[in-house]
This record gives C-alpha cells, sequence and structure tokens, in this order.
C-alpha cells in the first residue's frame, strides 16, 4: 500500500539516531514504517493530501476530484499460487485508488530489472498485468526501464503509480469512522502471506493455499451502490487487519471492537499460522477490503459483497466505539472466552517481501 | 526519461530469441531499449497514449488534457557533482512532463531501500528532492517504502511518477517537427555523464564539471511565452542529444541536419570524451531543453532562453528537412570539414546506471 504518512502516529515513536541504518523493520508496514514516516520522511514533505494519512491522495487542480498514489513491489519469490508480481503491481495500486472512492483510470509502470533476467520471465509478468488491468479496467500509460549490474537488485522490481477520478459526492476516508459504524471484511485474512509463504518452500510441505490478489474497484462500486454512506473502505495490506484498524482508529480518534469469533480465516491459513507463531491479523492480504459504514447500511452492504465474486465470504467482524477518555484510540478485540484484548499493530516485521 | 513505446522502431530490431536474457544495454535508452519495448513491452500494452511514443502520456479523461509520466532512478554513485539522486528524480520526471507542454502539478515518490543504508544519506536524498520539487513548484503528494535485504538493491532507487495539466491551446509531441524547422539546444551536451563519471573516479584526475540536473519548466514556460508555435520539445537524457533527435525524426518522418560546429561542448567534458572514446552527442544531458519551432520564431525563442538561468548558452545547432524519397528518416550532420555524416541512435550502452 502507497503509506499513510501522519506526524502523529497511532504508537509512541522509538526515536531514530542519526547514525541509525534501514532495516528489514523500515518496509514492515507496522510500526516501525510508521516511525520511519513521521520522523524522516514527514520533515521534509508536507502538504494537505499527503498529511492526510490515507492511501492516497485526494486532489482537486481542475474542479474534479483526484486520487493519485504509489506502490513499489519487491515480492519474492516472483511468481506464487495465485498471482504474480505483475498481477500484485497492478491490484496494489488499482486498489490503493479504489478505497479512495476513486474509479481508477490510469497506470504508470517502472521496471527495475536485474542483468541476467530471463526475457520469458518478463514476458510472463507483462502478460500477467495485461490481464489485471483489462480485468480493473484500467490503462497502463507509461512506462520506464531501468537495468542495474547482476546482484545490484533481485530479479525485478516493478513501480506502479495510479490516478482516479472520485465521483462528486463521495466522502470515504480513514478519518470518517464513527461511533455506532459497522466494521465489515469482504472474505478471510492472511490467504496472500501464506501463499507466498509457501511458494518459498518454508512451510516444509505444500499447503493448499492462493493468494486473494485482485483488484477491488468491481467490488467497491457494487458496495456503494447498496451502501452509498459508506465511511470508510480500506485494504489491509502489509501489516494485516490489526494494522490497518490501527490507523484508522487513530486517523478518525475511535476505538474499533472486533470479535474474535467473527474473524473469517481459512483452517489450512490457521494451521500454518499456529505452526509459524503467526496471528493471521498481522498477515498481508492482496484483495480483501475492509468497510466501515452506518450500522443500518450494514446488511445492504454485506448482500452486495456476497453477490460479488470478490466478496462472497463477506461477514460484519466488530463496530466502532467512542474513545475511552483521556485514552488514546484502540483496536479491541472481545475473545471467544468472553475477555478483551488490547490488538496493536505489527510491531516488527514477520514477513518480507511479501508484496 | 519515461520510454516512449512505438511498434516501429527508428532502427530495425535486433530479434530477442525466447531464451533470451536482460543485459546493461537494454537500459541504455539507445537502440536496445527500443528493441525490448518494441518487441517485449509493446506486444502486452498498447493504447494510443502509450503508442503515440512520447516520453509522456496525454489523456484527456474529464475535459481537461493530463500529462503523466513515471521514471525509476538507479544513479551511481547516489551523490555526484552537481546533484544527487534526490534532485534527479524529481528533475526527470518534471521535464518529462514540461517538455509535453504541461504545468507540472503531482509527483509520486516509491523508494527502494537496501537494508543497511544509512538514514542519514536517507535524509540528505529527501532534503534534495524537497528543494528540487520546491523550486519547480510541484507537490510529493503520495509515498512509498519498500526495504529489501543486504545485496538485493543498491542502497536507494527512487521511482518518481508526475502528474501535470496541458494548458488548452498547445500542441507540443515528437509528431510535430516540419521541414523548415530550427532546432535548438539549451547549453552544452554531456554535462550530466562527465559529473557522473568523474564521482565514480573512473577519470583519474577530478575533472571540474558538475552535472546540469534541472527542473527546465519554468525555463519553457519562457520560452512558450515568446515563441509559442513551438513544435518540439525534448530533453536528451539516456542516450543523449543523438538518440532524441533519432527518436523526433522517426516520430515526425523527417531528416534533421545538425552543424558540427555549433554543438555546445564544454572542453572539460570533450576531454573527458576524447580520454574515453566517447561522443558527446550520446552522453546523458539532465537539465538540457531540446526545442525544435518554426524558424521565423527561433531569434525569440533563443532570446527568451537566454535570459533564463538554464538557457543562457541556448544555441541553434540545425534544422529539419524533408525526408529523402524512399529513405527512412535520418538525422545528419554537416561536418567541421563540410561534410556530412550520419548520426544513427546510442547502439549499446556506454555509461551504466547513468541516471
Amino acid at each position: 500500500m502507497s503509506e499513510s504518512i501522519q506526524m502523529q502516529g497511532p504508537v509512541c515513536p522509538i526515536p531514530l539516531r542519526h547514525n541509525e541504518r534501514i532495516v528489514i523493520g523500515h518496509g514492515s508496514g507496522g510500526k516501525m514504517t510508521h516511525d520511519l514516516i513521521a520522523q524522516v520522511f514527514q520533515p521534509y514533505f508536507s502538504n494537505p493530501a499527503l498529511n492526510a494519512g490515507n492511501d492516497f491522495a485526494d486532489v482537486n487542480p481542475d474542479g474534479h476530484r483526484w486520487a493519485i498514489t504509489t506502490d513499489s513491489h519487491i515480492v519474492q519469490p516472483l511468481f506464487f499460487p495465485g498471482g504474480d508480481i505483475g498481477r500484485l503491481a497492478v491490484c496494489g495500486t488499482v486498489n490503493d485508488l479504489a478505497v479512495s472512492g476513486a474509479r481508477p483510470l490510469y497506470l504508470t509502470a517502472g521496471f527495475i530489472l536485474e542483468e541476467g533476467l530471463e526475457v520469458a520471465v518478463l514476458q510472463r509478468v507483462l502478460d500477467s498485468m495485461r490481464l489485471a488491468a483489462e480485468e480493473a479496467g484500467v490503462n497502463i500509460v507509461a512506462g520506464d526501464t531501468k537495468v542495474v549490474e547482476k546482484g545490484k537488485a533481485d530479479g525485478l522490481f516493478i513501480n506502479t503509480a495510479g490516478f482516479g477520478l472520485i465521483p462528486a459526492g463521495r466522502q470515504i476516508s480513514g478519518q470518517m469512522a464513527a461511533p455506532g459504524d459497522a466494521v465489515l471484511i469482504s472474505g478471510s485474512l492472511g490467504d496472500h502471506a501464506a501463499a507466498v509463504l509457501t511458494a518459498r518452500g518454508e512451510m516444509g510441505f505444500d499447503a493448499q493455499i492462493e493468494s486473494d490478489v485482485a483488484p477491488l474497484n468491481g467490488l467497491i462500486e457494487a458496495l456503494l451502490e447498496a451502501a452509498p454512506d459508506t465511511h470508510v473502505l480500506r485494504d489491509p495490506t502489509r501489516g494485516g487487519l490489526a494494522t490497518t484498524l490501527n490507523e484508522i482508529a487513530w486517523q478518525s480518534q475511535v476505538n474499533i471492537l472486533l470479535q474474535e469469533n467473527q474473524l473469517p480465516v481459512k483452517p489450512v491459513v490457521q494451521s500454518i499460522c499456529d505452526m509459524l507463531g503467526f496471528d493471521p491479523m498481522y498477515m498481508a492480504n492482496e484483495g480483501k477490503l475492509v468497510v466501515i459504514l452506518p450500522a443500518e447500511q450494514a446488511e445492504a452492504g454485506l448482500a452486495a459483497m456476497r453477490s460479488h465474486p470478490y466478496g462472497r465470504d463477506a461477514v460484519r467482524i466488530g463496530q466502532v466505539e467512542p474513545p475511552r477518555a483521556g485514552d488514546q484510540p484502540r483496536v479491541l478485540m472481545r475473545t471467544e472466552i468472553g475477555g478483551t484484548r488490547l490488538v496493536d499493530m505489527l510491531a516488527g516485521e514477520i514477513l518480507p517481501r511479501i508484496c
């Protein structure tokens, strides 16, 4: 996801010393990424679009509202069950635009190729990008190719930037969650991360799980047709659902209460998580949608999502509540045994190179 | 520069075998890059904006004309006399927009960081991006950061994508060069490439040469004020002036005749080229502007450019002629001794990682 850049992170930043070096965790999409952005990037770049803290910029240069976003893709391996870096590069940017309420229109594609890459591998990736762009209804209108010496990159990196139009009247952003709102998810958690793990052969066995990587703009249009007053849309990528909900809670200054027994997780993904000590709440998704909307539109929204191929398993997982007086915004989970626990954002890095 | 993608390259493509691998020359910006684009990228991506073959897409989604472009930056070393990868990343994309006649408005920035990069180095680059964006009058509205393991990248790669508005009535593109037009250049050739070479310590001595990396949108607005009927603008980056003029000759189906004794080259750059066997015509520039305009506006255009800090050394270097009957478009040079020689585009790669 292209990142929210906000001065106040949802967590107390770990101070960066001037001589500090970049570590893998700075790319996690969780706390360390937020700290890097707040402390290193934010001091140099500041404008209203960037400071809003969404995964997209909402700009209005010519009487129309445009959404603009960017995403670099470094997933390893390049091919995994259910997708590859090409489909990921198109869908990731289409989704960052779509969760703004925008209709994605144009993508750019910047390729960094490592000397020695097989042209046949590049061709497979390009064909995958073509198919994903066709499915999403976007045009790739500008491209760039650079080549670095063998050992100075890792096969293939792809940056995609995206440009979409936000229809008049849509007010969807991470700041809009309100007490009483319902929280929905379009389907099961962690499928993408589990598929990439399997492709790395780190499981010791061949788990039958495919990445959920998909363009969500069609699902979102169906949802907004049925639930036009939707407040927040977000795709829970790096850092997973837990990190995404913490970002929203902070942006909207609300609490979010989840019901553990409502969280959809496929048995194979749960087994992988149990074996490796991961929590599906922190596993990356590339084709899932978090929806926060007025409770009275929740059923209509769920029905519309379930009627779409990418929302068949949509469920209601929680609700938005006012923050406790004098306390900071929190994500909480009502556990299956009836207790309540804090759900923080991803601290370190559990799965490098996941997207 | 973000690339022109056109089925017919200006040269007869060397066929790519299915098992071929990417080599450094595929990133040269010259013949091999054109062949890779024509034979590998073009079959998968085709739309009018992309096929026009300019360094920008010209799209009209909402009654306004937008220019969209992208560029990845892999220059080595990160810092060189006169600039660094940050200034390069902002100026390269601002210039690809500005040569379309657009007013650059928004940039995105995607960072790929190598584990172990010093945060202080990143901070120097970000400050340089901030200053360049301020100078160009653009906002960086969206960002993304990824981190790869040590040895899987080379310090820092930056992709910038850009969005600009093309004022009504402007018709500037590589297809517009017409017989009789004058060809201008805003200043000396090869300064950027020479500065990067020096920074690599490959000269054996410390040549006093700085990169020309600069945002050209101000210079272009001054030019268009004085010469509103300008036909073609282009910044001669990878592949140098020779490659850029060959691209234009092919897009417009014309010949371009240059006067060798008019080409501006600084003595130190000429010495470097003589020593290494390079030709300044093929050396990369990052702050120079090629202008093709009706001969009757040439003097006004030159005067306006010379009145701007980035166009002080602007000169007329040639003219556009009809192609010879039955012959393909060519760039020709009238040599100082009175002969005429063919100026082809860059064949292989002379300076990898120049931008």
